[in-house]
Order: C-alpha cells, then structure tokens, then sequence
C-alpha cells in the first residue's frame, strides 16, 4: 500500500472523526467546554458528496460548510479516529464567502488541523493546496482565513505562501443574547432610532487610511509626566545642592569651579 | 402611500441597483478602481428568491450570497436609483458562514450600506435587524461583519448594540498570482515539505491568551531617553547656576538661603 496521503471530501461516515478532530483541537485551545457540536447537529448542518466523484455544488446535499480530510492510507498510527480509506490525519473545514468587489465568490478556511503526530511532513500546505484548486474551480477569486495575532509561526508560514494579512480589519460578532435582543430592539424601535448610524454605511468603512501620523495622547502625558518629575527631581536636588553650597562656602573657601 | 421602509431580498431586475449601490459605497472608499463587478458577474453569483414569498434556502436560485434591500416607498428622493416599490435606499449583502464549535452557521454580512440622504433614520439598525432574524431563521449562532479598526463611530454603534470585537484575530488572504501559485507549488511538492509547519494545526490557534504583561520596550525605551534628557537638562542648568553662583558669590555678599 502507497502512504501517499489522500485528501478527499469528508462523507456522512466522517462525521465522528470530523467531531473527533474538532474536539482534539479545543483541547490543544483549552476549550473544550465550548465544543457544543454533536455528531447530529454536524448531520444536519454539513454539506457532503452525493456520490464519490462529487465535484460541482450542486452534487452536494444542503449545508453550510464542506471539509477536506486528510487520510494517510498505510499509516502505523493505530489510534483513532480510522476512516475506510485509512487514519484520518488532519481537515480543512470550510465554506464559500463573496467579494462584492470582485462580484465573485471565495473560499473562507474556517479550520485547518493536522494531528500532532502527521506534523511536519507538508500536510498543511496539502490542505491549503486543496482549497486553493478548489477556490478555482468554483470561480473564486479569494482564499481567505484568520489567525490568532500572536501565532508568530503560523502567520510567518502563511506569509511565506503569498498571504497577505488584513491587519486593520476588526472582526466583530453578534451571538446568544445579544443576538436576540438586537433583533427584536431593531424591529421594534426602528422608527424611532435617529442621530446614532452616522457614518455606518459600509461596514467596511472607507478603505482611505487616516493619516499616518498616529498621535497616542496617553503615552506622551506619561513621558511628560515622567519629564515633569525628571525636572522637579533635579530641582529639588539643585535646591539640596544650593544648600550644601551656601553651607560649604559659609564654613570654607571651596568653589566649585 | 407609506413612507414606512421596507426591507426585502433583491430579485435579479435589482441587480443594477446592487451594482449602483457597490459602486456608491467604493467612490466614498476612493476605491471605485478596484470594483470589477459587474451586473452579468451579479446575475451568475447571488442568490435570488425564486418567489417573492420566498423564505427557506430552497426557495432561492443556486448563489453565494444574498441581498436584503431597504426600499423607502414614498420617498422624495427623485434619482436613482428605483425598484418598482420606491427608491433604493440601502442594503445589506451577506452571505452564511459556520462554526465548528457550535456546530451550526451563521449570517456574515459582507457590505452594509445606506445611502447618504437615507441615513440617520435608524435604516443600518433595521438591517442589522433584518439579519439579525434571518440568522435566527438559519438556526444560526453568529451574526458577523468586519470594520476597519479606525471606523471608530461605526465600533462605537456596534458595541452599542452588543456587537464583540474579535481584536485577537487576524485575517489572511490569498488571491490572484498568490493564491494561483500556491495551489501549484502545494500540489507539486507537497513530498517534499518538511518541517515548516510547526504550530500549524490549527489556523484558530490556541484560545489560550498570552501572559497579559505587554512590556513594550520600544515606548518604555523612548520614556527613558525623555528623563534622561531632561536629567542632562537639569544638570546643565546646574552647571550654568553654579557659574552664576560663584560669579555672584565672588562679586558680592549675596547668599540663597
């Protein structure tokens, strides 16, 4: 048997090794506790092939993600989770985004995950591979993920294939009660909100960037702070000196200079 | 007629208005260069309600996004541009996307935009609201969007209305040159890749946030060469009041203290 590994999309039968790797990386995250995800709601929320040579959308079942897995054939791994193919290795869980800019869809990479004991051979960049020939095919122009701001070595590799970070993006989020209560505040009281949308036209804002010059009130009060005290200090020690000095020259002939 | 706003999905006779409404909001980014988008590249990549009570995702044409319209009936703006229903006055393009840790989707809104002589009237509220609905509708968790982290009155409103800001993330994209290469370089050599995926298993990372301690050695750096320079100040002025003294001192009885 070849150990080439095998990328194919993930099927109905997958769905405990994808729940299997989805709660392997919130242990790595320390999160555990907010994996809510069950073999069911994967059931009925992924989208999966119709038949094994599943290419275009719509040999697809209704969904809102698809995923990748990465099956090393001939693996000595013996653990779990085990595919009939081979062992699962890693996934690359994902769904379609779109540019209005481009008037074309993307890929957006909601989670890519290799085992810890299949790192190091490429395996992520198998991943990403794949999702980029499928970003193509679909007519994508974009693939697109995120990354934790202090993952130094992940953005450092991502960097390396060509990916371009989008750092003065916020990434904002309605969930839970918030949610809810914005909508029903919303639907409620719409005639009734006025003076507070200013400037809220585009949730991208305007791609113009404020001036470079960044002035951090904050921090320049405390250098001045830190000057101002610099300066009484050395006041008072003129004054302590002044003082040594008149005393010095009242009881001697010493001189400074 | 009522002038009360109406919010509905746009059909494919909207799509010059979408396309109207994309370039809007570009010429206010001075972007309008980098809109490639068509009304053809529209027609061939939204999704479009097959019927005009359409609700469920059955309902609507085969597409990557949808497209919520705010339609003022009655309203005195005469431009364009119109639906059969009354002016065009804002959308709301988005599009579902999904989370893995909660095993369902969610709504993420790719462009808000109000028109300019429709704003201050709570219109972006009743959007966001409109999605907030729709995402419920999905059986989704998350409704989400981006803004550029200078768009300081646009953060200050999302908060407002219980909006999180996700500032930990970073997002990344590959597109054009970039994203066609990598797919080439990833498939042709992904045997002989090695060791450069350390920490890659996960495009998330860990959730485990560094120490909290931010030394930032370059603002404590610059601190310091301020109280050094006024300390070398002082010790000027010093130097320059001992001369005086001793000048003083050695020409007449006077003391300080």
């Amino acid at each position: 048997m070849s150990d080439q590994p095998i990328i194919r999309f993930a099927t109905k039968d997958d769905v405990s090794s994808i729940l299997f790797l989805i709660k392997e990386l919130a242990i790595f995250e320390n999160a555990l506790d907010s994996v809510e995800t069950t073999e069911q709601s994967l059931l009925d929320t992924l989208s999966f092939p119709n038949t094994p040579d599943a290419v275009s959308l719509s040999d697809f079942s209704p969904g809102f993600a698809r995923t990748f897995l990465l099956i090393v054939p001939n693996s000595n791994v013996t653990d779990v989770p085990k595919a009939h193919d081979g062992s699962v290795a890693g996934m690359a869980l994902f769904f379609t985004n779109y540019s209005t800019w481009r008037g074309a869809p993307g890929v957006y990479l909601e989670d890519l995950y290799v085992r810890q004991q299949f790192r190091r051979k490429g395996h992520a960049r198998l991943l990403l591979g794949a999702l980029a020939k499928e970003t193509i095919r679909l007519g994508g122009k974009r693939l697109e993920w995120s990354c934790l701001n202090w993952n130094v070595n992940a953005l450092k590799f991502y960097e390396s294939i060509g990916a371009v970070k989008q750092s003065e993006w916020i990434g904002l989020r309605t969930d839970g009660e918030a949610l809810e209560s914005s909508f029903l505040c919303c639907t409620r009281t719409v005639k009734d909100q006025s003076g507070s949308t200013t400037n809220l036209h585009s949730s991208r804002g305007s791609t113009k960037p404020p001036p470079t010059f960044e002035y951090d009130g904050q921090r320049y009060l405390g250098c001045l702070q830190r000057i101002i005290s610099g300066f009484q200090l050395a006041r008072s020690c003129l004054a302590v000196y002044s003082q040594i000095w008149t005393l010095k020259n009242s009881v001697s002939g010493f001189r400074l200079l």
